[in-house]
Formats: C-alpha cells, sequence, structure tokens
C-alpha cells in the first residue's frame, strides 16, 4: 500500500511537473484512476484524524461527567424542564389559555435554568421583578407619549428608551448592582425596550403585558421548582465544600512540602508523584477566588437548605477564604524554598527537622480541624488547645534558632597550637550562608503559623454568625482552661 | 419643637399603654392631631435618611463614571444603537421588510451590545451561527416529524428537543466550549426548541426563520458597527494595559516594601500614606487573574486594531500576567516581614541596606522597563544589561551576606585576662535569632530577582510572538554584549 502510494506520489509529482510547463489538463486523464486512489487515501487519512480527535473530545467530555455525576444530572433536568414547558405548544387548550405567547415560557426556561439553584433563583427572580418594573413603566410612559399626539409619540417613546437604557446600563457598572441585579438590568431595558416600542403597534397593550408576565412567571416557576426538587445543587453548598476541600489541600499541601525539604534522598524532589500532587495541591486554593465570589453572591438568593439557614452568613466564608490564601501565598514562598540551589548541611537541618516538621504538622493538624469544624458545623473543643500547641511549637523552633548559633561556632584548640594552654578558638563550622536557606524555611514557617491563627479567627466568626453548634465532647474541665 | 415631640411622645405613650389595658380605639381620638404630627416627622425623617442614602448612592455611581468617562460614553452608544433599531418600529417600510419580526433586532442589541468590542463580537457571531445552526437544524428535525404521521409528530419533535437541550447544556461543562461558545449554546438551545415548538403551529416556517435570521443580523450588524466605530473599547488593549499598569504596581510596590523595612524611623509603618498606599498595590495583580483571562477570551474575536494584528498572542499575555503574580506572591510574604515583631538591630541592618536596595531597585527597574517594552512594543536594548546588573547585585547580596558572620563574631580579648598573651576569643555580638527577619528577609529579595527574570522570559516570549519592534537606539557595539 505504501509503495503503491510512493509510486503514485512520484509519478504524480513527475506529472505536475509536465502539466505545469505544458499548462494543459488532457495529461490528467491516464492518471486519473491513480489520482482517485491518492485522493480517496489522503481524505481517509483526513477523516480518520478527524474522526481521532472527535472520539478524544467526546472521551474527555465524558470524563468530566463521570468525574461529576451531578453535570449529567442537571442536563437532564433541563431537558426535562424544557419538554415540559414545551407541552404548552402541544396542548391546545394550555396554549390558547396564554394567547400564543407560549414563546416566552420556552426562551424562560433556556436562559434562566442555570447550574446551582441559587443562580436559578437570582435569573429568576431577577427576570420576573425586572418584567414587572419595566413593564408597568413602558405602559405609563406610553400612555403619556399617546396622550401628548401622534407628532411627539415617536419622540417622547425614543427619547424615554434613549435615556432609561442608558441610565441602566450605566448602573451595571456600580458593584453592587453588577453583583445582585446585572441579569435584572439586562431584562429591564429588553422589556421597557420592547413595550414601549411595540406599543406603537400592538393594540391590546395591556393584555399582551398580562400574558407576557403569566408566561415567565410560569417558566421560571418551573425552573425554580425544577430546580430546588429534583437532584438540586445549592450554591451555598458548593461553596462551604470549596471552602473545605481547598483547607484540605492546602493542609496536605503544608505537609508534604515540610516532609520533602528534610527527606533524606534530595535527588528530584518530584519522585514520588502523589507527593509532587500534593505539593501542587495550594495552587487550587490560590485561584478559587472567582468561583468563590459568585457562588457566595448565588446562594444569597437561596432559601434554607440541609444545615444552611436563609441568612447563613455566607459573606464569612469569603473571610476563611481570603485568610486561607493568606496562609496559601505563603506556602507558595515556602515551596520555591525547594528548589533552592544553595542546600544546608545535613547537620544543621537534623537540628531544625523536629520543630519545623512539629510547627508545620500543628499547622495543618489546626487547618484539618477547621476544615472539620465548617464541614459539621460543629465548634471543636480541641482547637484552643491545638492553638496552644502551635504557639509552643513555634516558641520551640525560636529556641533551635536561637542555639543554632552554639551549633555553628565550636569551640576548638588550633592544631598549630599544641601546647596544654587553655587557649581555644572558636571557629564558624559552616558558612553563615549555607544556613540561610534553612532559617527563611523556617521563618517563613512561622509566618505561616501566625497566618493558620488569622484562619482559625475567620472561622470562629464564621461560626458565632452561623451558629455552629458547641463540641459535643467538651467537657466543663476543659471548658476552663480555655 | 424637639419639646413638642418629646411632650407628644410622652402623652401618646401614656396614651398606649392606656389603650393597651382597656382595648379600645376611641381612646387615639382627642390625640389625633399630635399623632399626625408625630407620624408625620417620623416619616420626613424616613425620607430624609432615605434621600440622603440615594444621595451617596449617585454620588457613588457618579464618581465612577468620572473616574472612567469611557463608561459614559458605551452607555450613550447603547441609548443610540437602541433607539436607531426602534426605527425599525417606527418607519412603516422597515417595519413591513422584516414581517413584524422587528422585536428581534430589538432584543438582539439589549442582549449582545456588551463594553468591550471583543465582548460584542463574541456574543454577535455565537448568536447568528447558532442562531443558523439550530435553525437549520430543527427545520430538518421537524421535516422528518411531519413526514412521521400526526400520532409520531410531537414525540419526535420531543425526544428530539431533550436530547440536544441536554447534550448542549452539557457541553457548556467542557471548558474550551465554555470559553468560547457559552452564550452560542444558549441562543442554540433557544433558536432550536423554539423553532421546532412553534414549528408544530406556524405555517409558513420557512418565511418565519428567514426573517428571525435577517433581524438577528441587522441586530448584530448595527452592535458590531456601533462597538467598532464609535469610540470602541477594545478588549484587547484593556488587557494590554492591565497588564501594564499591574506591573508599575508590583515594582512601586516592591520599592516602598524595601524602603519602607529600611527606612530609620519605623513608628508606623503606616505614617506616609501614599506609601502604604504603594505598599498595598501589588494586591491588584494577585486579584487580576479573572478579568485577565475574560479578556484574554474576548480580545481572540477583535480584528487588527491600533497596534495589535488580528492573531495578537493573547495568551501570552496570561503568561506574562502570570509570572508577574509569582513576583506579587513573595512581594506578599516580604511585606509581612514589616510587621515582624523581632526587629534586627540596626548595625545589622545597614549592613546589608545597601545592597538589599540595590537588588530591589534593579528588580523594579526591569519590571519598570519590560512594562515599557510592552506598552511601547519596542524591545528594549537594555534589558540584558540590567539582568546582567541584577545578577551583579543578587551576587554582592550574596557576599554581604556570607561577610554577616564576620560582622556578627567579634574577636575580643576577654576582660578576666588581661596578660600580653595573644589569646583572644571569638563572641557572638548579636543573637542569631536578632538577624533572622533580616536574612530572610534578604533570601526573599533574591527569591524574587529569580521571579522577575521568569517574568523577563515571559515578556521575550510575548516579544516574540508578537514581532515587537527592535530596540531604536541599539547600536552594533551594545549588541555584541548580548
Amino acid at each position: 500500500m505504501s509503495n503503491t502510494k510512493e509510486a503514485s506520489g512520484m509519478s504524480s509529482s513527475v506529472e505536475w511537473r509536465i502539466q505545469v510547463g505544458e499548462g494543459s489538463k488532457e495529461i490528467l486523464v491516464p492518471e486519473s484512476k491513480n489520482s482517485v486512489l491518492r485522493l480517496f487515501a489522503a481524505l481517509k487519512g483526513l477523516i480518520m484524524k478527524f474522526m481521532l480527535k472527535v472520539c478524544n473530545f467526546f472521551k474527555k467530555a465524558w470524563k468530566i461527567g463521570v468525574d461529576d455525576p451531578r453535570k449529567f444530572a442537571h442536563c437532564l433536568r433541563v431537558g426535562v424542564a424544557l419538554c415540559v414547558v414545551s407541552l404548552f405548544y402541544y396542548m391546545r387548550p394550555l396554549y390558547e389559555g396564554v394567547g400564543g405567547n407560549a414563546i416566552w415560557a420556552v426562551m424562560t426556561v433556556v436562559v434562566v435554568f442555570e447550574y446551582t439553584v441559587g443562580a436559578t433563583l437570582y435569573k429568576s427572580l431577577n427576570r420576573i421583578c425586572a418584567t414587572c418594573l419595566a413593564g408597568f413603566l413602558a405602559i405609563g410612559v406610553h400612555w403619556v407619549a399617546s396622550q401628548s399626539g401622534t407628532k411627539f409619540e415617536p419622540l417622547i417613546l425614543g427619547a424615554s428608551v434613549f435615556l432609561l437604557a442608558s441610565a441602566a446600563t450605566f448602573s451595571k457598572f456600580i458593584p453592587v448592582v453588577k453583583a445582585r441585579f446585572d441579569y435584572g438590568v439586562t431584562i429591564f431595558i429588553l422589556t421597557f425596550s420592547l413595550v414601549s416600542v411595540s406599543g406603537y403597534r400592538v393594540e391590546k397593550l395591556l393584555e399582551m403585558a398580562n400574558q407576557r408576565l403569566a408566561t415567565i412567571i410560569i417558566g421560571t416557576a418551573l425552573c425554580m421548582v425544577t430546580a430546588m426538587v429534583v437532584y438540586p445543587i445549592w450554591a451555598g453548598e458548593e461553596l462551604h465544600f470549596l471552602i473545605i476541600r481547598n483547607m484540605d489541600k492546602v493542609s496536605d499541601s503544608l505537609d508534604s512540602c515540610v516532609a520533602d525539604y528534610f527527606k533524606e534522598d534530595k535527588a528530584n524532589p518530584n519522585s514520588d508523584e502523589a507527593c509532587s500532587k500534593n505539593l501542587e495541591a495550594y495552587k487550587s486554593a490560590l485561584n478559587s477566588k472567582g468561583s468563590e465570589d459568585a457562588m457566595a453572591n448565588f446562594a444569597r438568593w437561596e432559601p434554607a437548605h440541609g444545615l444552611f439557614t436563609f441568612n447563613h452568613p455566607w459573606k464569612y466564608y469569603l473571610k476563611v477564604g481570603a485568610a486561607l490564601r493568606n496562609c496559601a501565598y505563603c506556602i507558595e514562598a515556602l515551596n520555591s524554598c525547594l528548589y533552592s540551589d544553595t542546600k544546608s548541611p545535613d547537620f544543621v537541618k537534623i537540628h531544625l527537622a523536629d520543630a519545623c516538621s512539629t510547627v508545620s504538622s500543628n499547622s495543618s493538624e489546626i487547618i484539618k480541624e477547621l476544615a472539620q469544624t465548617i464541614k459539621t458545623m460543629t465548634r471543636s473543643s480541641q482547637i484552643d488547645m491545638s492553638v496552644i500547641k502551635l504557639n509552643d511549637s513555634v516558641q520551640l523552633l525560636h529556641e533551635n534558632l536561637k542555639s543554632l548559633s552554639t551549633l555553628l561556632i565550636q569551640e576548638k584548640v588550633p592544631e598549630s597550637n599544641t601546647n596544654e594552654n587553655e587557649r581555644k578558638e572558636s571557629v564558624l563550622t559552616v558558612s553563615l550562608m549555607d544556613v540561610i536557606p534553612l532559617v527563611s524555611f523556617a521563618s517563613l514557617l512561622i509566618e505561616i503559623a501566625g497566618r493558620v491563627e488569622g484562619l482559625v479567627e475567620a472561622v470562629e466568626d464564621l461560626a458565632k454568625l452561623a451558629n455552629f453548634k458547641p463540641a459535643a465532647d467538651e467537657k466543663p474541665g476543659l471548658k476552663s482552661i480555655d
């Protein structure tokens, strides 16, 4: 096959040269069978390549769904909701009930149905309120315009559209409006323009507005009910678990970073794949500000569900997230120590290894405990003890750092001077330079410990405002220690 | 006035008590004048409060516009575009030309017109393509359904809506589709559902689809032209200047952080307001990942404009942004050194101050130079020299750190031993502990210098791919040094 192809390729290249030379097309005729074969092979190759790409794409897409089956569920929900709303078209009584405006119900479902309940509610409520407000306003403006004669009517309508559209567009630049009513403002402009403009033509304005509102309410109600009843995905819950996941990741990263720094075989810091995966885990905390903000915005709209009340202090989750990111920034700097060129000598490392490991394990334990506190929504009885333990270990690390000087400066008898005098000399056994990476590693760890305390405070605030349950195993004796 | 109010307040509270006691309403009658006054005053207070709030809100909103007048311009553009598209309604020939479907043009303008050209193009092109694709598909499905008898028709239509809507919704979870075609997928589902469902009722399906497509094209064309011609705001340019601004901010932060650390009056690190503002400037680089991603996504759709070609390597701006964020993480850690409890003794600080300042000023100069490179899109002839200078200064700081040991360990003759022997003792003049904050500060600076080199590489890559102009003042003599 490949031989044939090569041959045909060669002969045709000769063909082409001749063709170019003579500029005629007839010469291709005797070779047409070969050409067709070649074309066919090329086409086959292209198709195979394309199929492979499509296959890969679908494999990846399938993996996304398998990793989080709720995504499949959401797609089915959307399909079902759309089919239900389509019934308005297929069933004549329903269709005539809304005067042929069933199209708006379908449109509403497509546009309003989002992945999380919060987002769906946000869009639904925004759509209903904005439609009502804009509708009434437009009818009012239309009435005023109709009173002022046919000459001024288009002018008044045009001016009102211009002014309100500009003002509403501007309001989107205001952060509060952007966060809570962005979609509503769009719908406001849309409805106002549609009603006030089409009011110029359509006679039965009020009736139309009435039917349109009814269809929108039908559509949004369907979406809200489906979103809340069928396999609901709550934005608040997502935020809750995102923060918890990120906490676990940051704590894992911290652990494996310190373990990696002090481990004996330093040939390749990435030798262990699981470890290197843990090392990078903190990055997900660094990059999740955007999704945290978005989810907190949506969670605001959600009714009480599961462990969360209607006015759950979602804003405080953002503060916890920010405190966690603060820790992650430091871990980022800590991580770069792993790849530093100058390595500290082993005996100095051993001197600090225990204290450093204790600080890091205490820090990461506290982060894990806080994650557990948020997860169970139950205050931990041990958190204060853990903080004390962390402070103690930081103190110990401080002392170890202090005693580092005695380790570095050894008194020894100079060899050149052998008389039995008590003369001694203090010399540095290692250059200070070699110790610097280790010292900065240790002081970063101390900084992280400080930031972990900031995280403890943030979680404390959240626990207060969200009325976390008191610790189950809290004993009066232990309490008095706090 | 306040006396009267107080008196009326007291008397009415007596009244209320009596009222509660007796449960009758008549007793209010003699006091009704006072009550009305009180109510009026309370109402007045409420209204005043509300007015104040509204006033403040408008002041803030006005400030947003004054700070960036392009926002005002955008609002006026939207107003004008909407008025122009409304003409379709007011002018009978135009109105009849699109068969009463002018409503879709208005809707398109409202939904598609965005702040940046890129976003407008993204939505416009997505809308047109998705509408075409979904329209053809829906008509095809409708034809198949109509061939299969009245019994199967609704079933086939319903099943197709369910399947396609579910699949399209799922495709939104795929990152590539989400980034480039999110809006298109929504419009696809919308159009497919509308056409295939309303096809069951509306007889002149093809004609309707034709008119609808025409109105959408009219709307999007109007938006695209307005966005590109009237005071255009290019997403690419925004991204370009955002990166440059962030670079300047990071470099300012670095400078003022180091200046703050070594300045003599350490009473209050925030005493100077301008300085403290600079100190926090780097945070804007930390938090701009989301907007950078969004703008790079939109910039992809923009035609050549200003200095940028159609295929400008926007992706590489993201890499520059990531490298810059890498520097900012370290500056964050550096910043926390300012608030450390242990302060290093002044004479040690003075020993390192010059070297540290040189490293930081060299680093920040390089960042500023890179910002200038991107701004003018002209390669800098000095960047290689600057990097060499930076490396030299890092080397110097390394050496200063090394010589720190000689500073710390002073040889002195013990006082107790006064004989003229050459016996000397080495003692640490300061505890190593006190030097640690300074040492970690210095090693963070060295780490930042390393990351600045990463930034240089990222900008270099961008310069290569975006065909930055060669340096204007590049001399052959200088070139040979590189």
